[in-house]
């Protein structure tokens, strides 16, 4: 008997579950493992022998399930200790994967769940242990090192690129319009922030600005900027990340009293579009101000995800399963980006020691001067990978009356 | 020459073009009127003798306009006085279709804008001036009399249910999961809230609690059912509408300060699922509590539109035109259910003062005895309502793996 498990980590995506499926189905073909399990709740789960057997599903079960958003096989936010500081965890994990006649793990997750990819595979190595264990990307925030983008933020992206197009239009009906903020995710990046700038009319942004933490936020700026434009058009449309910063790089969101910290102390933010709301306010510019959180929306919005993010997402499962078979262990699947237009990509391999705790930001000289929008180069980028399921373009092309 | 002109009221639908397209279409077809004009910004621009030439587009605009959502004429919330205190904008208003030949006004809206087809044609008879006034129904809330149901409402409850299932995946994917709590809108009436019952997963409901404006919101009951639930299974999935109101009649969200009013003196809710999260928090449930505001996306989600409801939005807007020909005035396009397995339904007409000023309650008798959620009368009245734009199932069919 010979087995791999398969567990997932950290925020569901839309199409965290296509890597499984993707994986399932591979394994279906190759039968390179006589079963293939899942371990529940990550790696919380799999050190409390907390399995299933994936093998049982039909392919019917596996196309559902490639389908349906959000981590099927629960998550964890559990942090392996160092080694230097205790081994027990990883003693425990290679002896349960042993009784079980496991030979490979894979584990879908981000930035953290490449921390364990890469702590684990380097005890294997330096106690012989002959097991592989590979990382399979996962992310809305894309904040992944050296791979092109991840499985997750293409479909995270078309859903704030579409509901940017549809909350302009329902923000304009009237005569006297107010402001809209709409606030993404997106932790330190802004990625999911920038794909706003692919909602258009007529081939123009509908967004009037887009602020992203890559750059510090000026409030004496922005109040300029949004009072400029409500004078001139009666409306204004603001996208803000989550994360941004002032020039102290203190968080936005923080100046408000939040505090949270979730296991691997990282601010919970959020509540940032209510500040730029009272901003607006206490400056006198008006006090018809909407705000909009996408909060948990962007991470399992199936309903609206991208082909091509859906595609890829089970691709990267199936080159996990092929990679392990050639021997490989510590590594990240990463995409490659062979053609813009048309769009094609490959996977290859990462070292998983290149991913963890490392964050790819988004350029900054894909930042316009004022700081308060995207360039060319962003669009080009993000738009090939929100391509829709039936290849739909990449967000609804509405009508504009022309009054 | 011989014009007819249609324009828009009230807060957008994501079908409330489909209505415009589906007369524009007719029109072309019966060629009753020369010229289709259109009034931006309601009755409050039309009163300004401000038009455009609908009759200007081509086929492939008005069918890219009925798929695109947020009224795309522009909407006002402008109430005409009543006759007996002034009849100078009447006057005005008959003045201004005269001089530009416009025989009959097409209004759709609600509730609100029913009351001005009542107002205008009533006058209009007094009078005997040969003008038609023809109101044609749109309103998320589903809250207009007699009609069966209302174009908008199967779109609005279509992203409620489709989003109740993805955020319900969501957030059920660690061992300690928090509480979750969804707002949707709909004024004093439930159906929208409703709705989501229809998310399910193996044919059972994944919310365990719907709260509705038409039964009186118990707190104690509320924390005493929270509180059971979370004990149970270390989640709570709660939707609730914005406007339920406790046992003396006062609305939950105003317990919080909140007190803006629109021209209609309807109080301005929301804000309810934050006044739930401080309830439970200070009961000492638990602090993980998220909430989600589906806000203004319930009225412009086109991207998840469901079919029978742009259609039947469409259908209205052709009937409307027909009624018109007919010399009808004073009437409202309403929605005869006309079976339920297949559904259909046909078009009829309803005297708008029988519309006017009324609400149409979610009934009580498809409330459960214990006021947390809906029985099975509400599933089967609003399922063929949902159905999606390429014949899906009402909702996506998701997968969930047995742990």
């Amino acid at each position: 008997m010979k087995r791999c498990i398969i567990a997932q980590s950290g925020g569901p995506t839309a199409v965290i579950n296509a890597s499984v499926a993707g994986l399932l189905m591979e394994s279906k073909i190759k039968g390179y493992y006589d079963e293939v399990l899942g371990g529940i709740n990550g790696i919380e789960g799999i050190l409390k022998e907390n399995f299933i057997n994936l093998s049982l599903m039909t392919d019917e079960d596996i196309t559902r399930f490639k389908y349906t958003p959000s981590s099927g096989l629960g998550s964890c936010r559990y942090k392996l200790k160092d080694p230097t500081e205790s081994t027990d965890e990883y003693k425990r994990l290679f002896e349960i994967l042993d009784k079980h006649q496991i030979d490979t793990f894979f584990y879908v997750g981000g930035n953290d769940s490449m921390d364990t990819v890469n702590k684990l595979s380097q005890y294997a190595k330096e106690h012989s242990i002959d097991k592989r264990i590979i990382g399979i990307p996962k992310t809305i925030d894309n904040d992944l090192p050296i791979t092109d983008h991840c499985p997750g933020y293409g479909s995270a992206a078309r859903l704030i690129a579409t509901i940017t197009l549809e909350t302009y239009l329902d923000s304009t009906v009237y005569t006297n319009n107010g402001i809209f903020i709409l606030e993404t995710m997106g932790r330190d990046t802004g990625w999911l922030a920038a794909s706003a700038a692919l909602a258009k009319l007529n081939g123009k942004s509908v967004a009037d600005f887009i602020y992203l933490p890559e750059v510090p936020f000026d409030e004496d700026k922005f109040l300029k900027d949004t009072e400029r434009v409500f004078k001139e058009k009666n409306h204004v449309y603001i996208v803000v990340s989550e994360g941004i910063k002032n020039s102290d790089g203190k968080y936005i969101s923080e100046i408000q009293p939040l505090g949270e910290h979730d296991n691997f102390a990282h601010a919970q933010l959020g509540g940032v579009a209510g500040y730029l709301k009272s901003l607006i306010i206490n400056a006198g510019i008006t006090s018809r101000v909407k705000t909009l959180e996408l909060g948990v929306m962007q991470r399992c919005g199936m309903h609206i995800a991208s082909h091509v993010d859906i595609e890829e997402a089970a691709e990267a499962g199936k080159a996990a399963l092929n990679y392990a078979k050639d021997g490989h262990s510590g590594y990240m699947v990463g995409i490659k980006r062979t053609s813009n237009e048309p769009y094609s990509s490959q996977m290859f391999l990462i070292e998983a020691s290149e991913v963890c705790n490392k964050t790819k930001y988004f350029p900054v000289n894909w930042i316009n001067a004022e700081h308060n929008f995207v360039l060319q180069e962003a669009e080009d980028y993000i738009r090939p990978l929100l391509q829709g399921p039936n290849s739909e373009e990449a967000i609804p092309n509405y009508y504009k009356i022309k009054k």
